[in-house]
């Protein structure tokens, strides 16, 4: 990771052009530097792809960030950095929840940005000043009985002059810790008439007499969420994390600071213990998620598969798996930016460290696409549904089957060194989580049985669910 | 503290314009709301004044910053905001280092603003575009012979012209994660001549014949860092906080979101048990820091008036209480405020919330005047020197006479209510702190007595001083 790019460095533009004190850190790596490269790419032909293409890009003077920290708002967004992420979150609702005959009339527009696309839930949304359609999730109400959540497709602007149709009102909802140049927007649909066909319907259709037909799982509905959880967890988590550890690592082999020893020169701030307890198992993590990563998306393109053969029966599984790893990512790569970012001192707050640019955007993946708060509640509803299934005999799904058995006793290691073995680890999380679950389960069981409504009982227990969640996850991942 | 204005919001602008969610959260206050601001204020003297000051900018246009996140640089350096710190920072040093002659002649110019002053040290400094004058520490040399850091005045801008003195080279750093309206600078001195009496010399002086004159401790030109490392802490580093809290809590009353019981409308986000748990913790964290600081700021003047009398005793004690102060105070409300932006989610993401610009300030302050690491390293040595006194039946400052008796045994805590005394915590927080001490000190002995060097020894136990230092912190100051 810190080293992603030496192979390019070194072979690229010459030792000569290397920091001495980067080359001499360099020389002394125990393991195969391509081959590592290699593997995180998914391949060496992606390699030299990737750098194909980085080679041409950064070639381009259209391209250069150089001098984006002095420049105005409206030069940066011409410079780069204009993100059509909520397009994409677009074509992926039709792709996965439209039919046959919807996919192929909107994935071609989408494709050609011949249309922009968003998003839209009730809540602050994304909609803002680019986007001409939106997927629109809203109640569905036939003859006033009221069938759910239903993702329609809302026109909102005129392709021709770009001026908002009758009936919108939207706009960007202002200025943000970061991602200036995206137009996060608010939208109000007063009145709006759009035509039956454009409900996604691949799992349910409104006949034209009024007929609602469903084909799967209600829940359907929430797999785009899923979907685009799961989607932003490398590009918008891992990789900030990746990123702040190759400055902060970098920078702490080149800046020297006091003297180790005196008489000495003054030390590479690595040599100091404190930097290294903070820096290196930030780089551990980093390589760590970006494995699982790789686990969750097998998980997923398997789920997707049955999801397309209308089987439903990992919807909740994956549903409470993604929530509760995009919670425990999100919150763990935005303290080890924030980490590497004061690891650099003054230098680390300055904006052309890059840290600050960094911070700020990964902060928010602690908020959207689920607070991480709402989303380890999730998980631990599953937990708690999958506890009580094993409690009583029942099958459960085979990630959480360790709810079935509590194993009793006591930590086995003996001495420090037994701290190196992973199945240490395991078997004290797996009990970790099965009390922590257990024990929360009896508290709710207990409020409910001395007369507290259920609701409430959930909501005193809400502390504790999130730390269960917590333990589970790591637990689960490990 | 988030109640802090409800008697001039209720007062002032009459009930009926108060959010009806909010008020009646206040009606339930079990406390007195205007002996509590007159006790947070210092006196109901200083609240009334507060606000009549509060008043006169609120009602002045000029003073507006309703519009600042929709401002360029420029406007909103128009509009408030400029920093005068380091010239306070320059007056300070003069004040605390300065003869009394050199008090006469420099204070009256820097308070009439006739100069401006900054504070430069061989470190990434605060010069920039505004400064005329600095206090600069640096070696001083005698005839070839180095005699430590010491503090001179220099000019370093025409005051006719604003143009720079011959021979420095000075400029901004550049764009920073906050405090865009404030230059901190960089400073090259070269073949710089000054006069002689433009060396600070309350403490020491030059003669003409170059005859070095000590009057007192060396390490009191480290007071100014003391004194100026105490003198933040309250404004920019608890008043952020507290602002936080009081916005965090006040949005998680007045903003309503999903239903705790089906049927209901939809709850205050105040009333989620997570939402409590994320936020009380921090406004009572505010309160404690606020008291505590009243504390630090009685023992400095304390220590200042000895000072002034040429007793030095306290300067250690001082240096050290108020390093681990700092440090752990700052991390604290830094990752406190950094809770508060998060648990208002999106809108905490807003810069209109005023979450994001307090966050990316207070950030700043675990890194400016003494690196949290660093300091809490100041911190640990002085511990490790007073262990090794007490151990040995020396004499040590009265903040430390707990590291003589180790006292043995349990924790006492017998009942999960035992652990509403707060003697609990200080036993457990005097026991943990000599345990980490001692132990500390005894690997340090350990590594010397196998041939370790003993700057290479320190270094290798880094990483518990901190630890050890953190502990002690909490341990003095509860």
């Amino acid at each position: 990771m810190a080293l992603l790019d030496t192979t390019k460095d070194t072979q690229g533009s010459g030792l000569a052009s290397v920091n001495p004190d980067l080359a001499s850190e360099r020389l002394t790596a125990s393991f195969c530097v391509p081959r590592l490269t290699a593997v995180l790419d998914g391949g060496a032909e992606r390699t030299r792809l990737r750098r194909v293409v980085a080679d041409v890009i950064e070639s381009d003077p259209v391209f250069s960030r150089e001098n984006q920290y002095f420049q105005s708002q409206n030069e940066r967004a011409l410079a780069g950095d204009v993100a059509f992420l909520l397009h994409r979150v677009f074509m992926r609702s039709i792709s996965v929840l439209g039919s046959d005959k919807q996919v192929a009339k909107w994935i071609p527009l989408a494709t050609e940005y011949q249309l922009i696309g968003s998003y839209a839930q009730t809540e602050l949304g994304h909609v803002g000043r680019s986007a001409t359609h939106a997927v629109v999730f809203a109640q569905l109400y036939i003859h006033g009985k009221c069938y759910g959540v239903h993702p329609f497709i809302v026109q909102i602007r005129s392709l021709q002059d770009h001026s908002l149709c009758p009936g919108v009102i939207a706009g960007d909802i202002g200025p943000k810790m970061n991602f200036e140049h995206i137009d996060n927007g608010y939208l109000m649909l007063k009145n709006m008439r759009i035509p039956r066909e454009n409900m996604l319907n691949k799992f349910c259709e409104v006949q034209p007499d009024g007929t609602y037909v469903r084909r799967g799982s209600q829940k359907i509905n929430y797999f785009t969420m899923t979907s685009v959880r799961i989607s932003l967890i490398s590009d918008e988590v891992i990789l900030p994390l990746m990123k702040a550890c190759t400055i902060a690592i970098r920078y702490s082999v080149v800046r020297r600071q006091s003297k180790l020893k005196p008489g000495d020169e003054e030390a590479k701030i690595l040599d100091y213990q404190t930097q290294q307890e903070k820096l290196l198992p930030q780089l551990a993590a980093a390589y760590a998620f970006h494995f699982i990563n790789n686990y969750l998306h097998e998980l997923f393109d398997r789920g997707y598969k049955e999801i397309q053969g209308r089987n439903f029966d990992l919807l909740p599984e994956l549903h409470a798996f993604s929530s509760g790893f995009k919670a425990m990512v999100s919150q763990y790569c935005t303290s080890g930016v924030e980490i590497c970012l004061r690891a650099c001192g003054g230098h680390g707050y300055s904006l052309l460290s890059g840290l600050p640019s960094l911070y700020t955007k990964i902060l928010a993946s602690c908020i959207y696409e689920g607070e991480n708060t709402i989303l380890l509640l999730q998980t631990a509803r599953f937990l708690i549904k999958c506890f009580s299934a094993a409690s009583a005999g029942q099958p459960v799904p085979p990630s959480v089957t360790y709810l079935a058995a509590m194993k009793p006793g006591k930590c086995p290691a003996k001495d420090k060194l037994d701290f190196l073995s992973p199945d240490i680890y395991t078997e004290a999380y797996q009990h970790a989580a099965i009390r922590l679950i257990s024990s929360t389960a009896a508290k709710l069981q207990d409020l409910i049985q001395s007369g507290v409504e259920r609701h409430e009982a959930w909501n005193q227990c809400t502390v504790q669910l999130v730390q269960a969640a917590k333990v589970s996850n790591i637990f689960v991942l490990i």
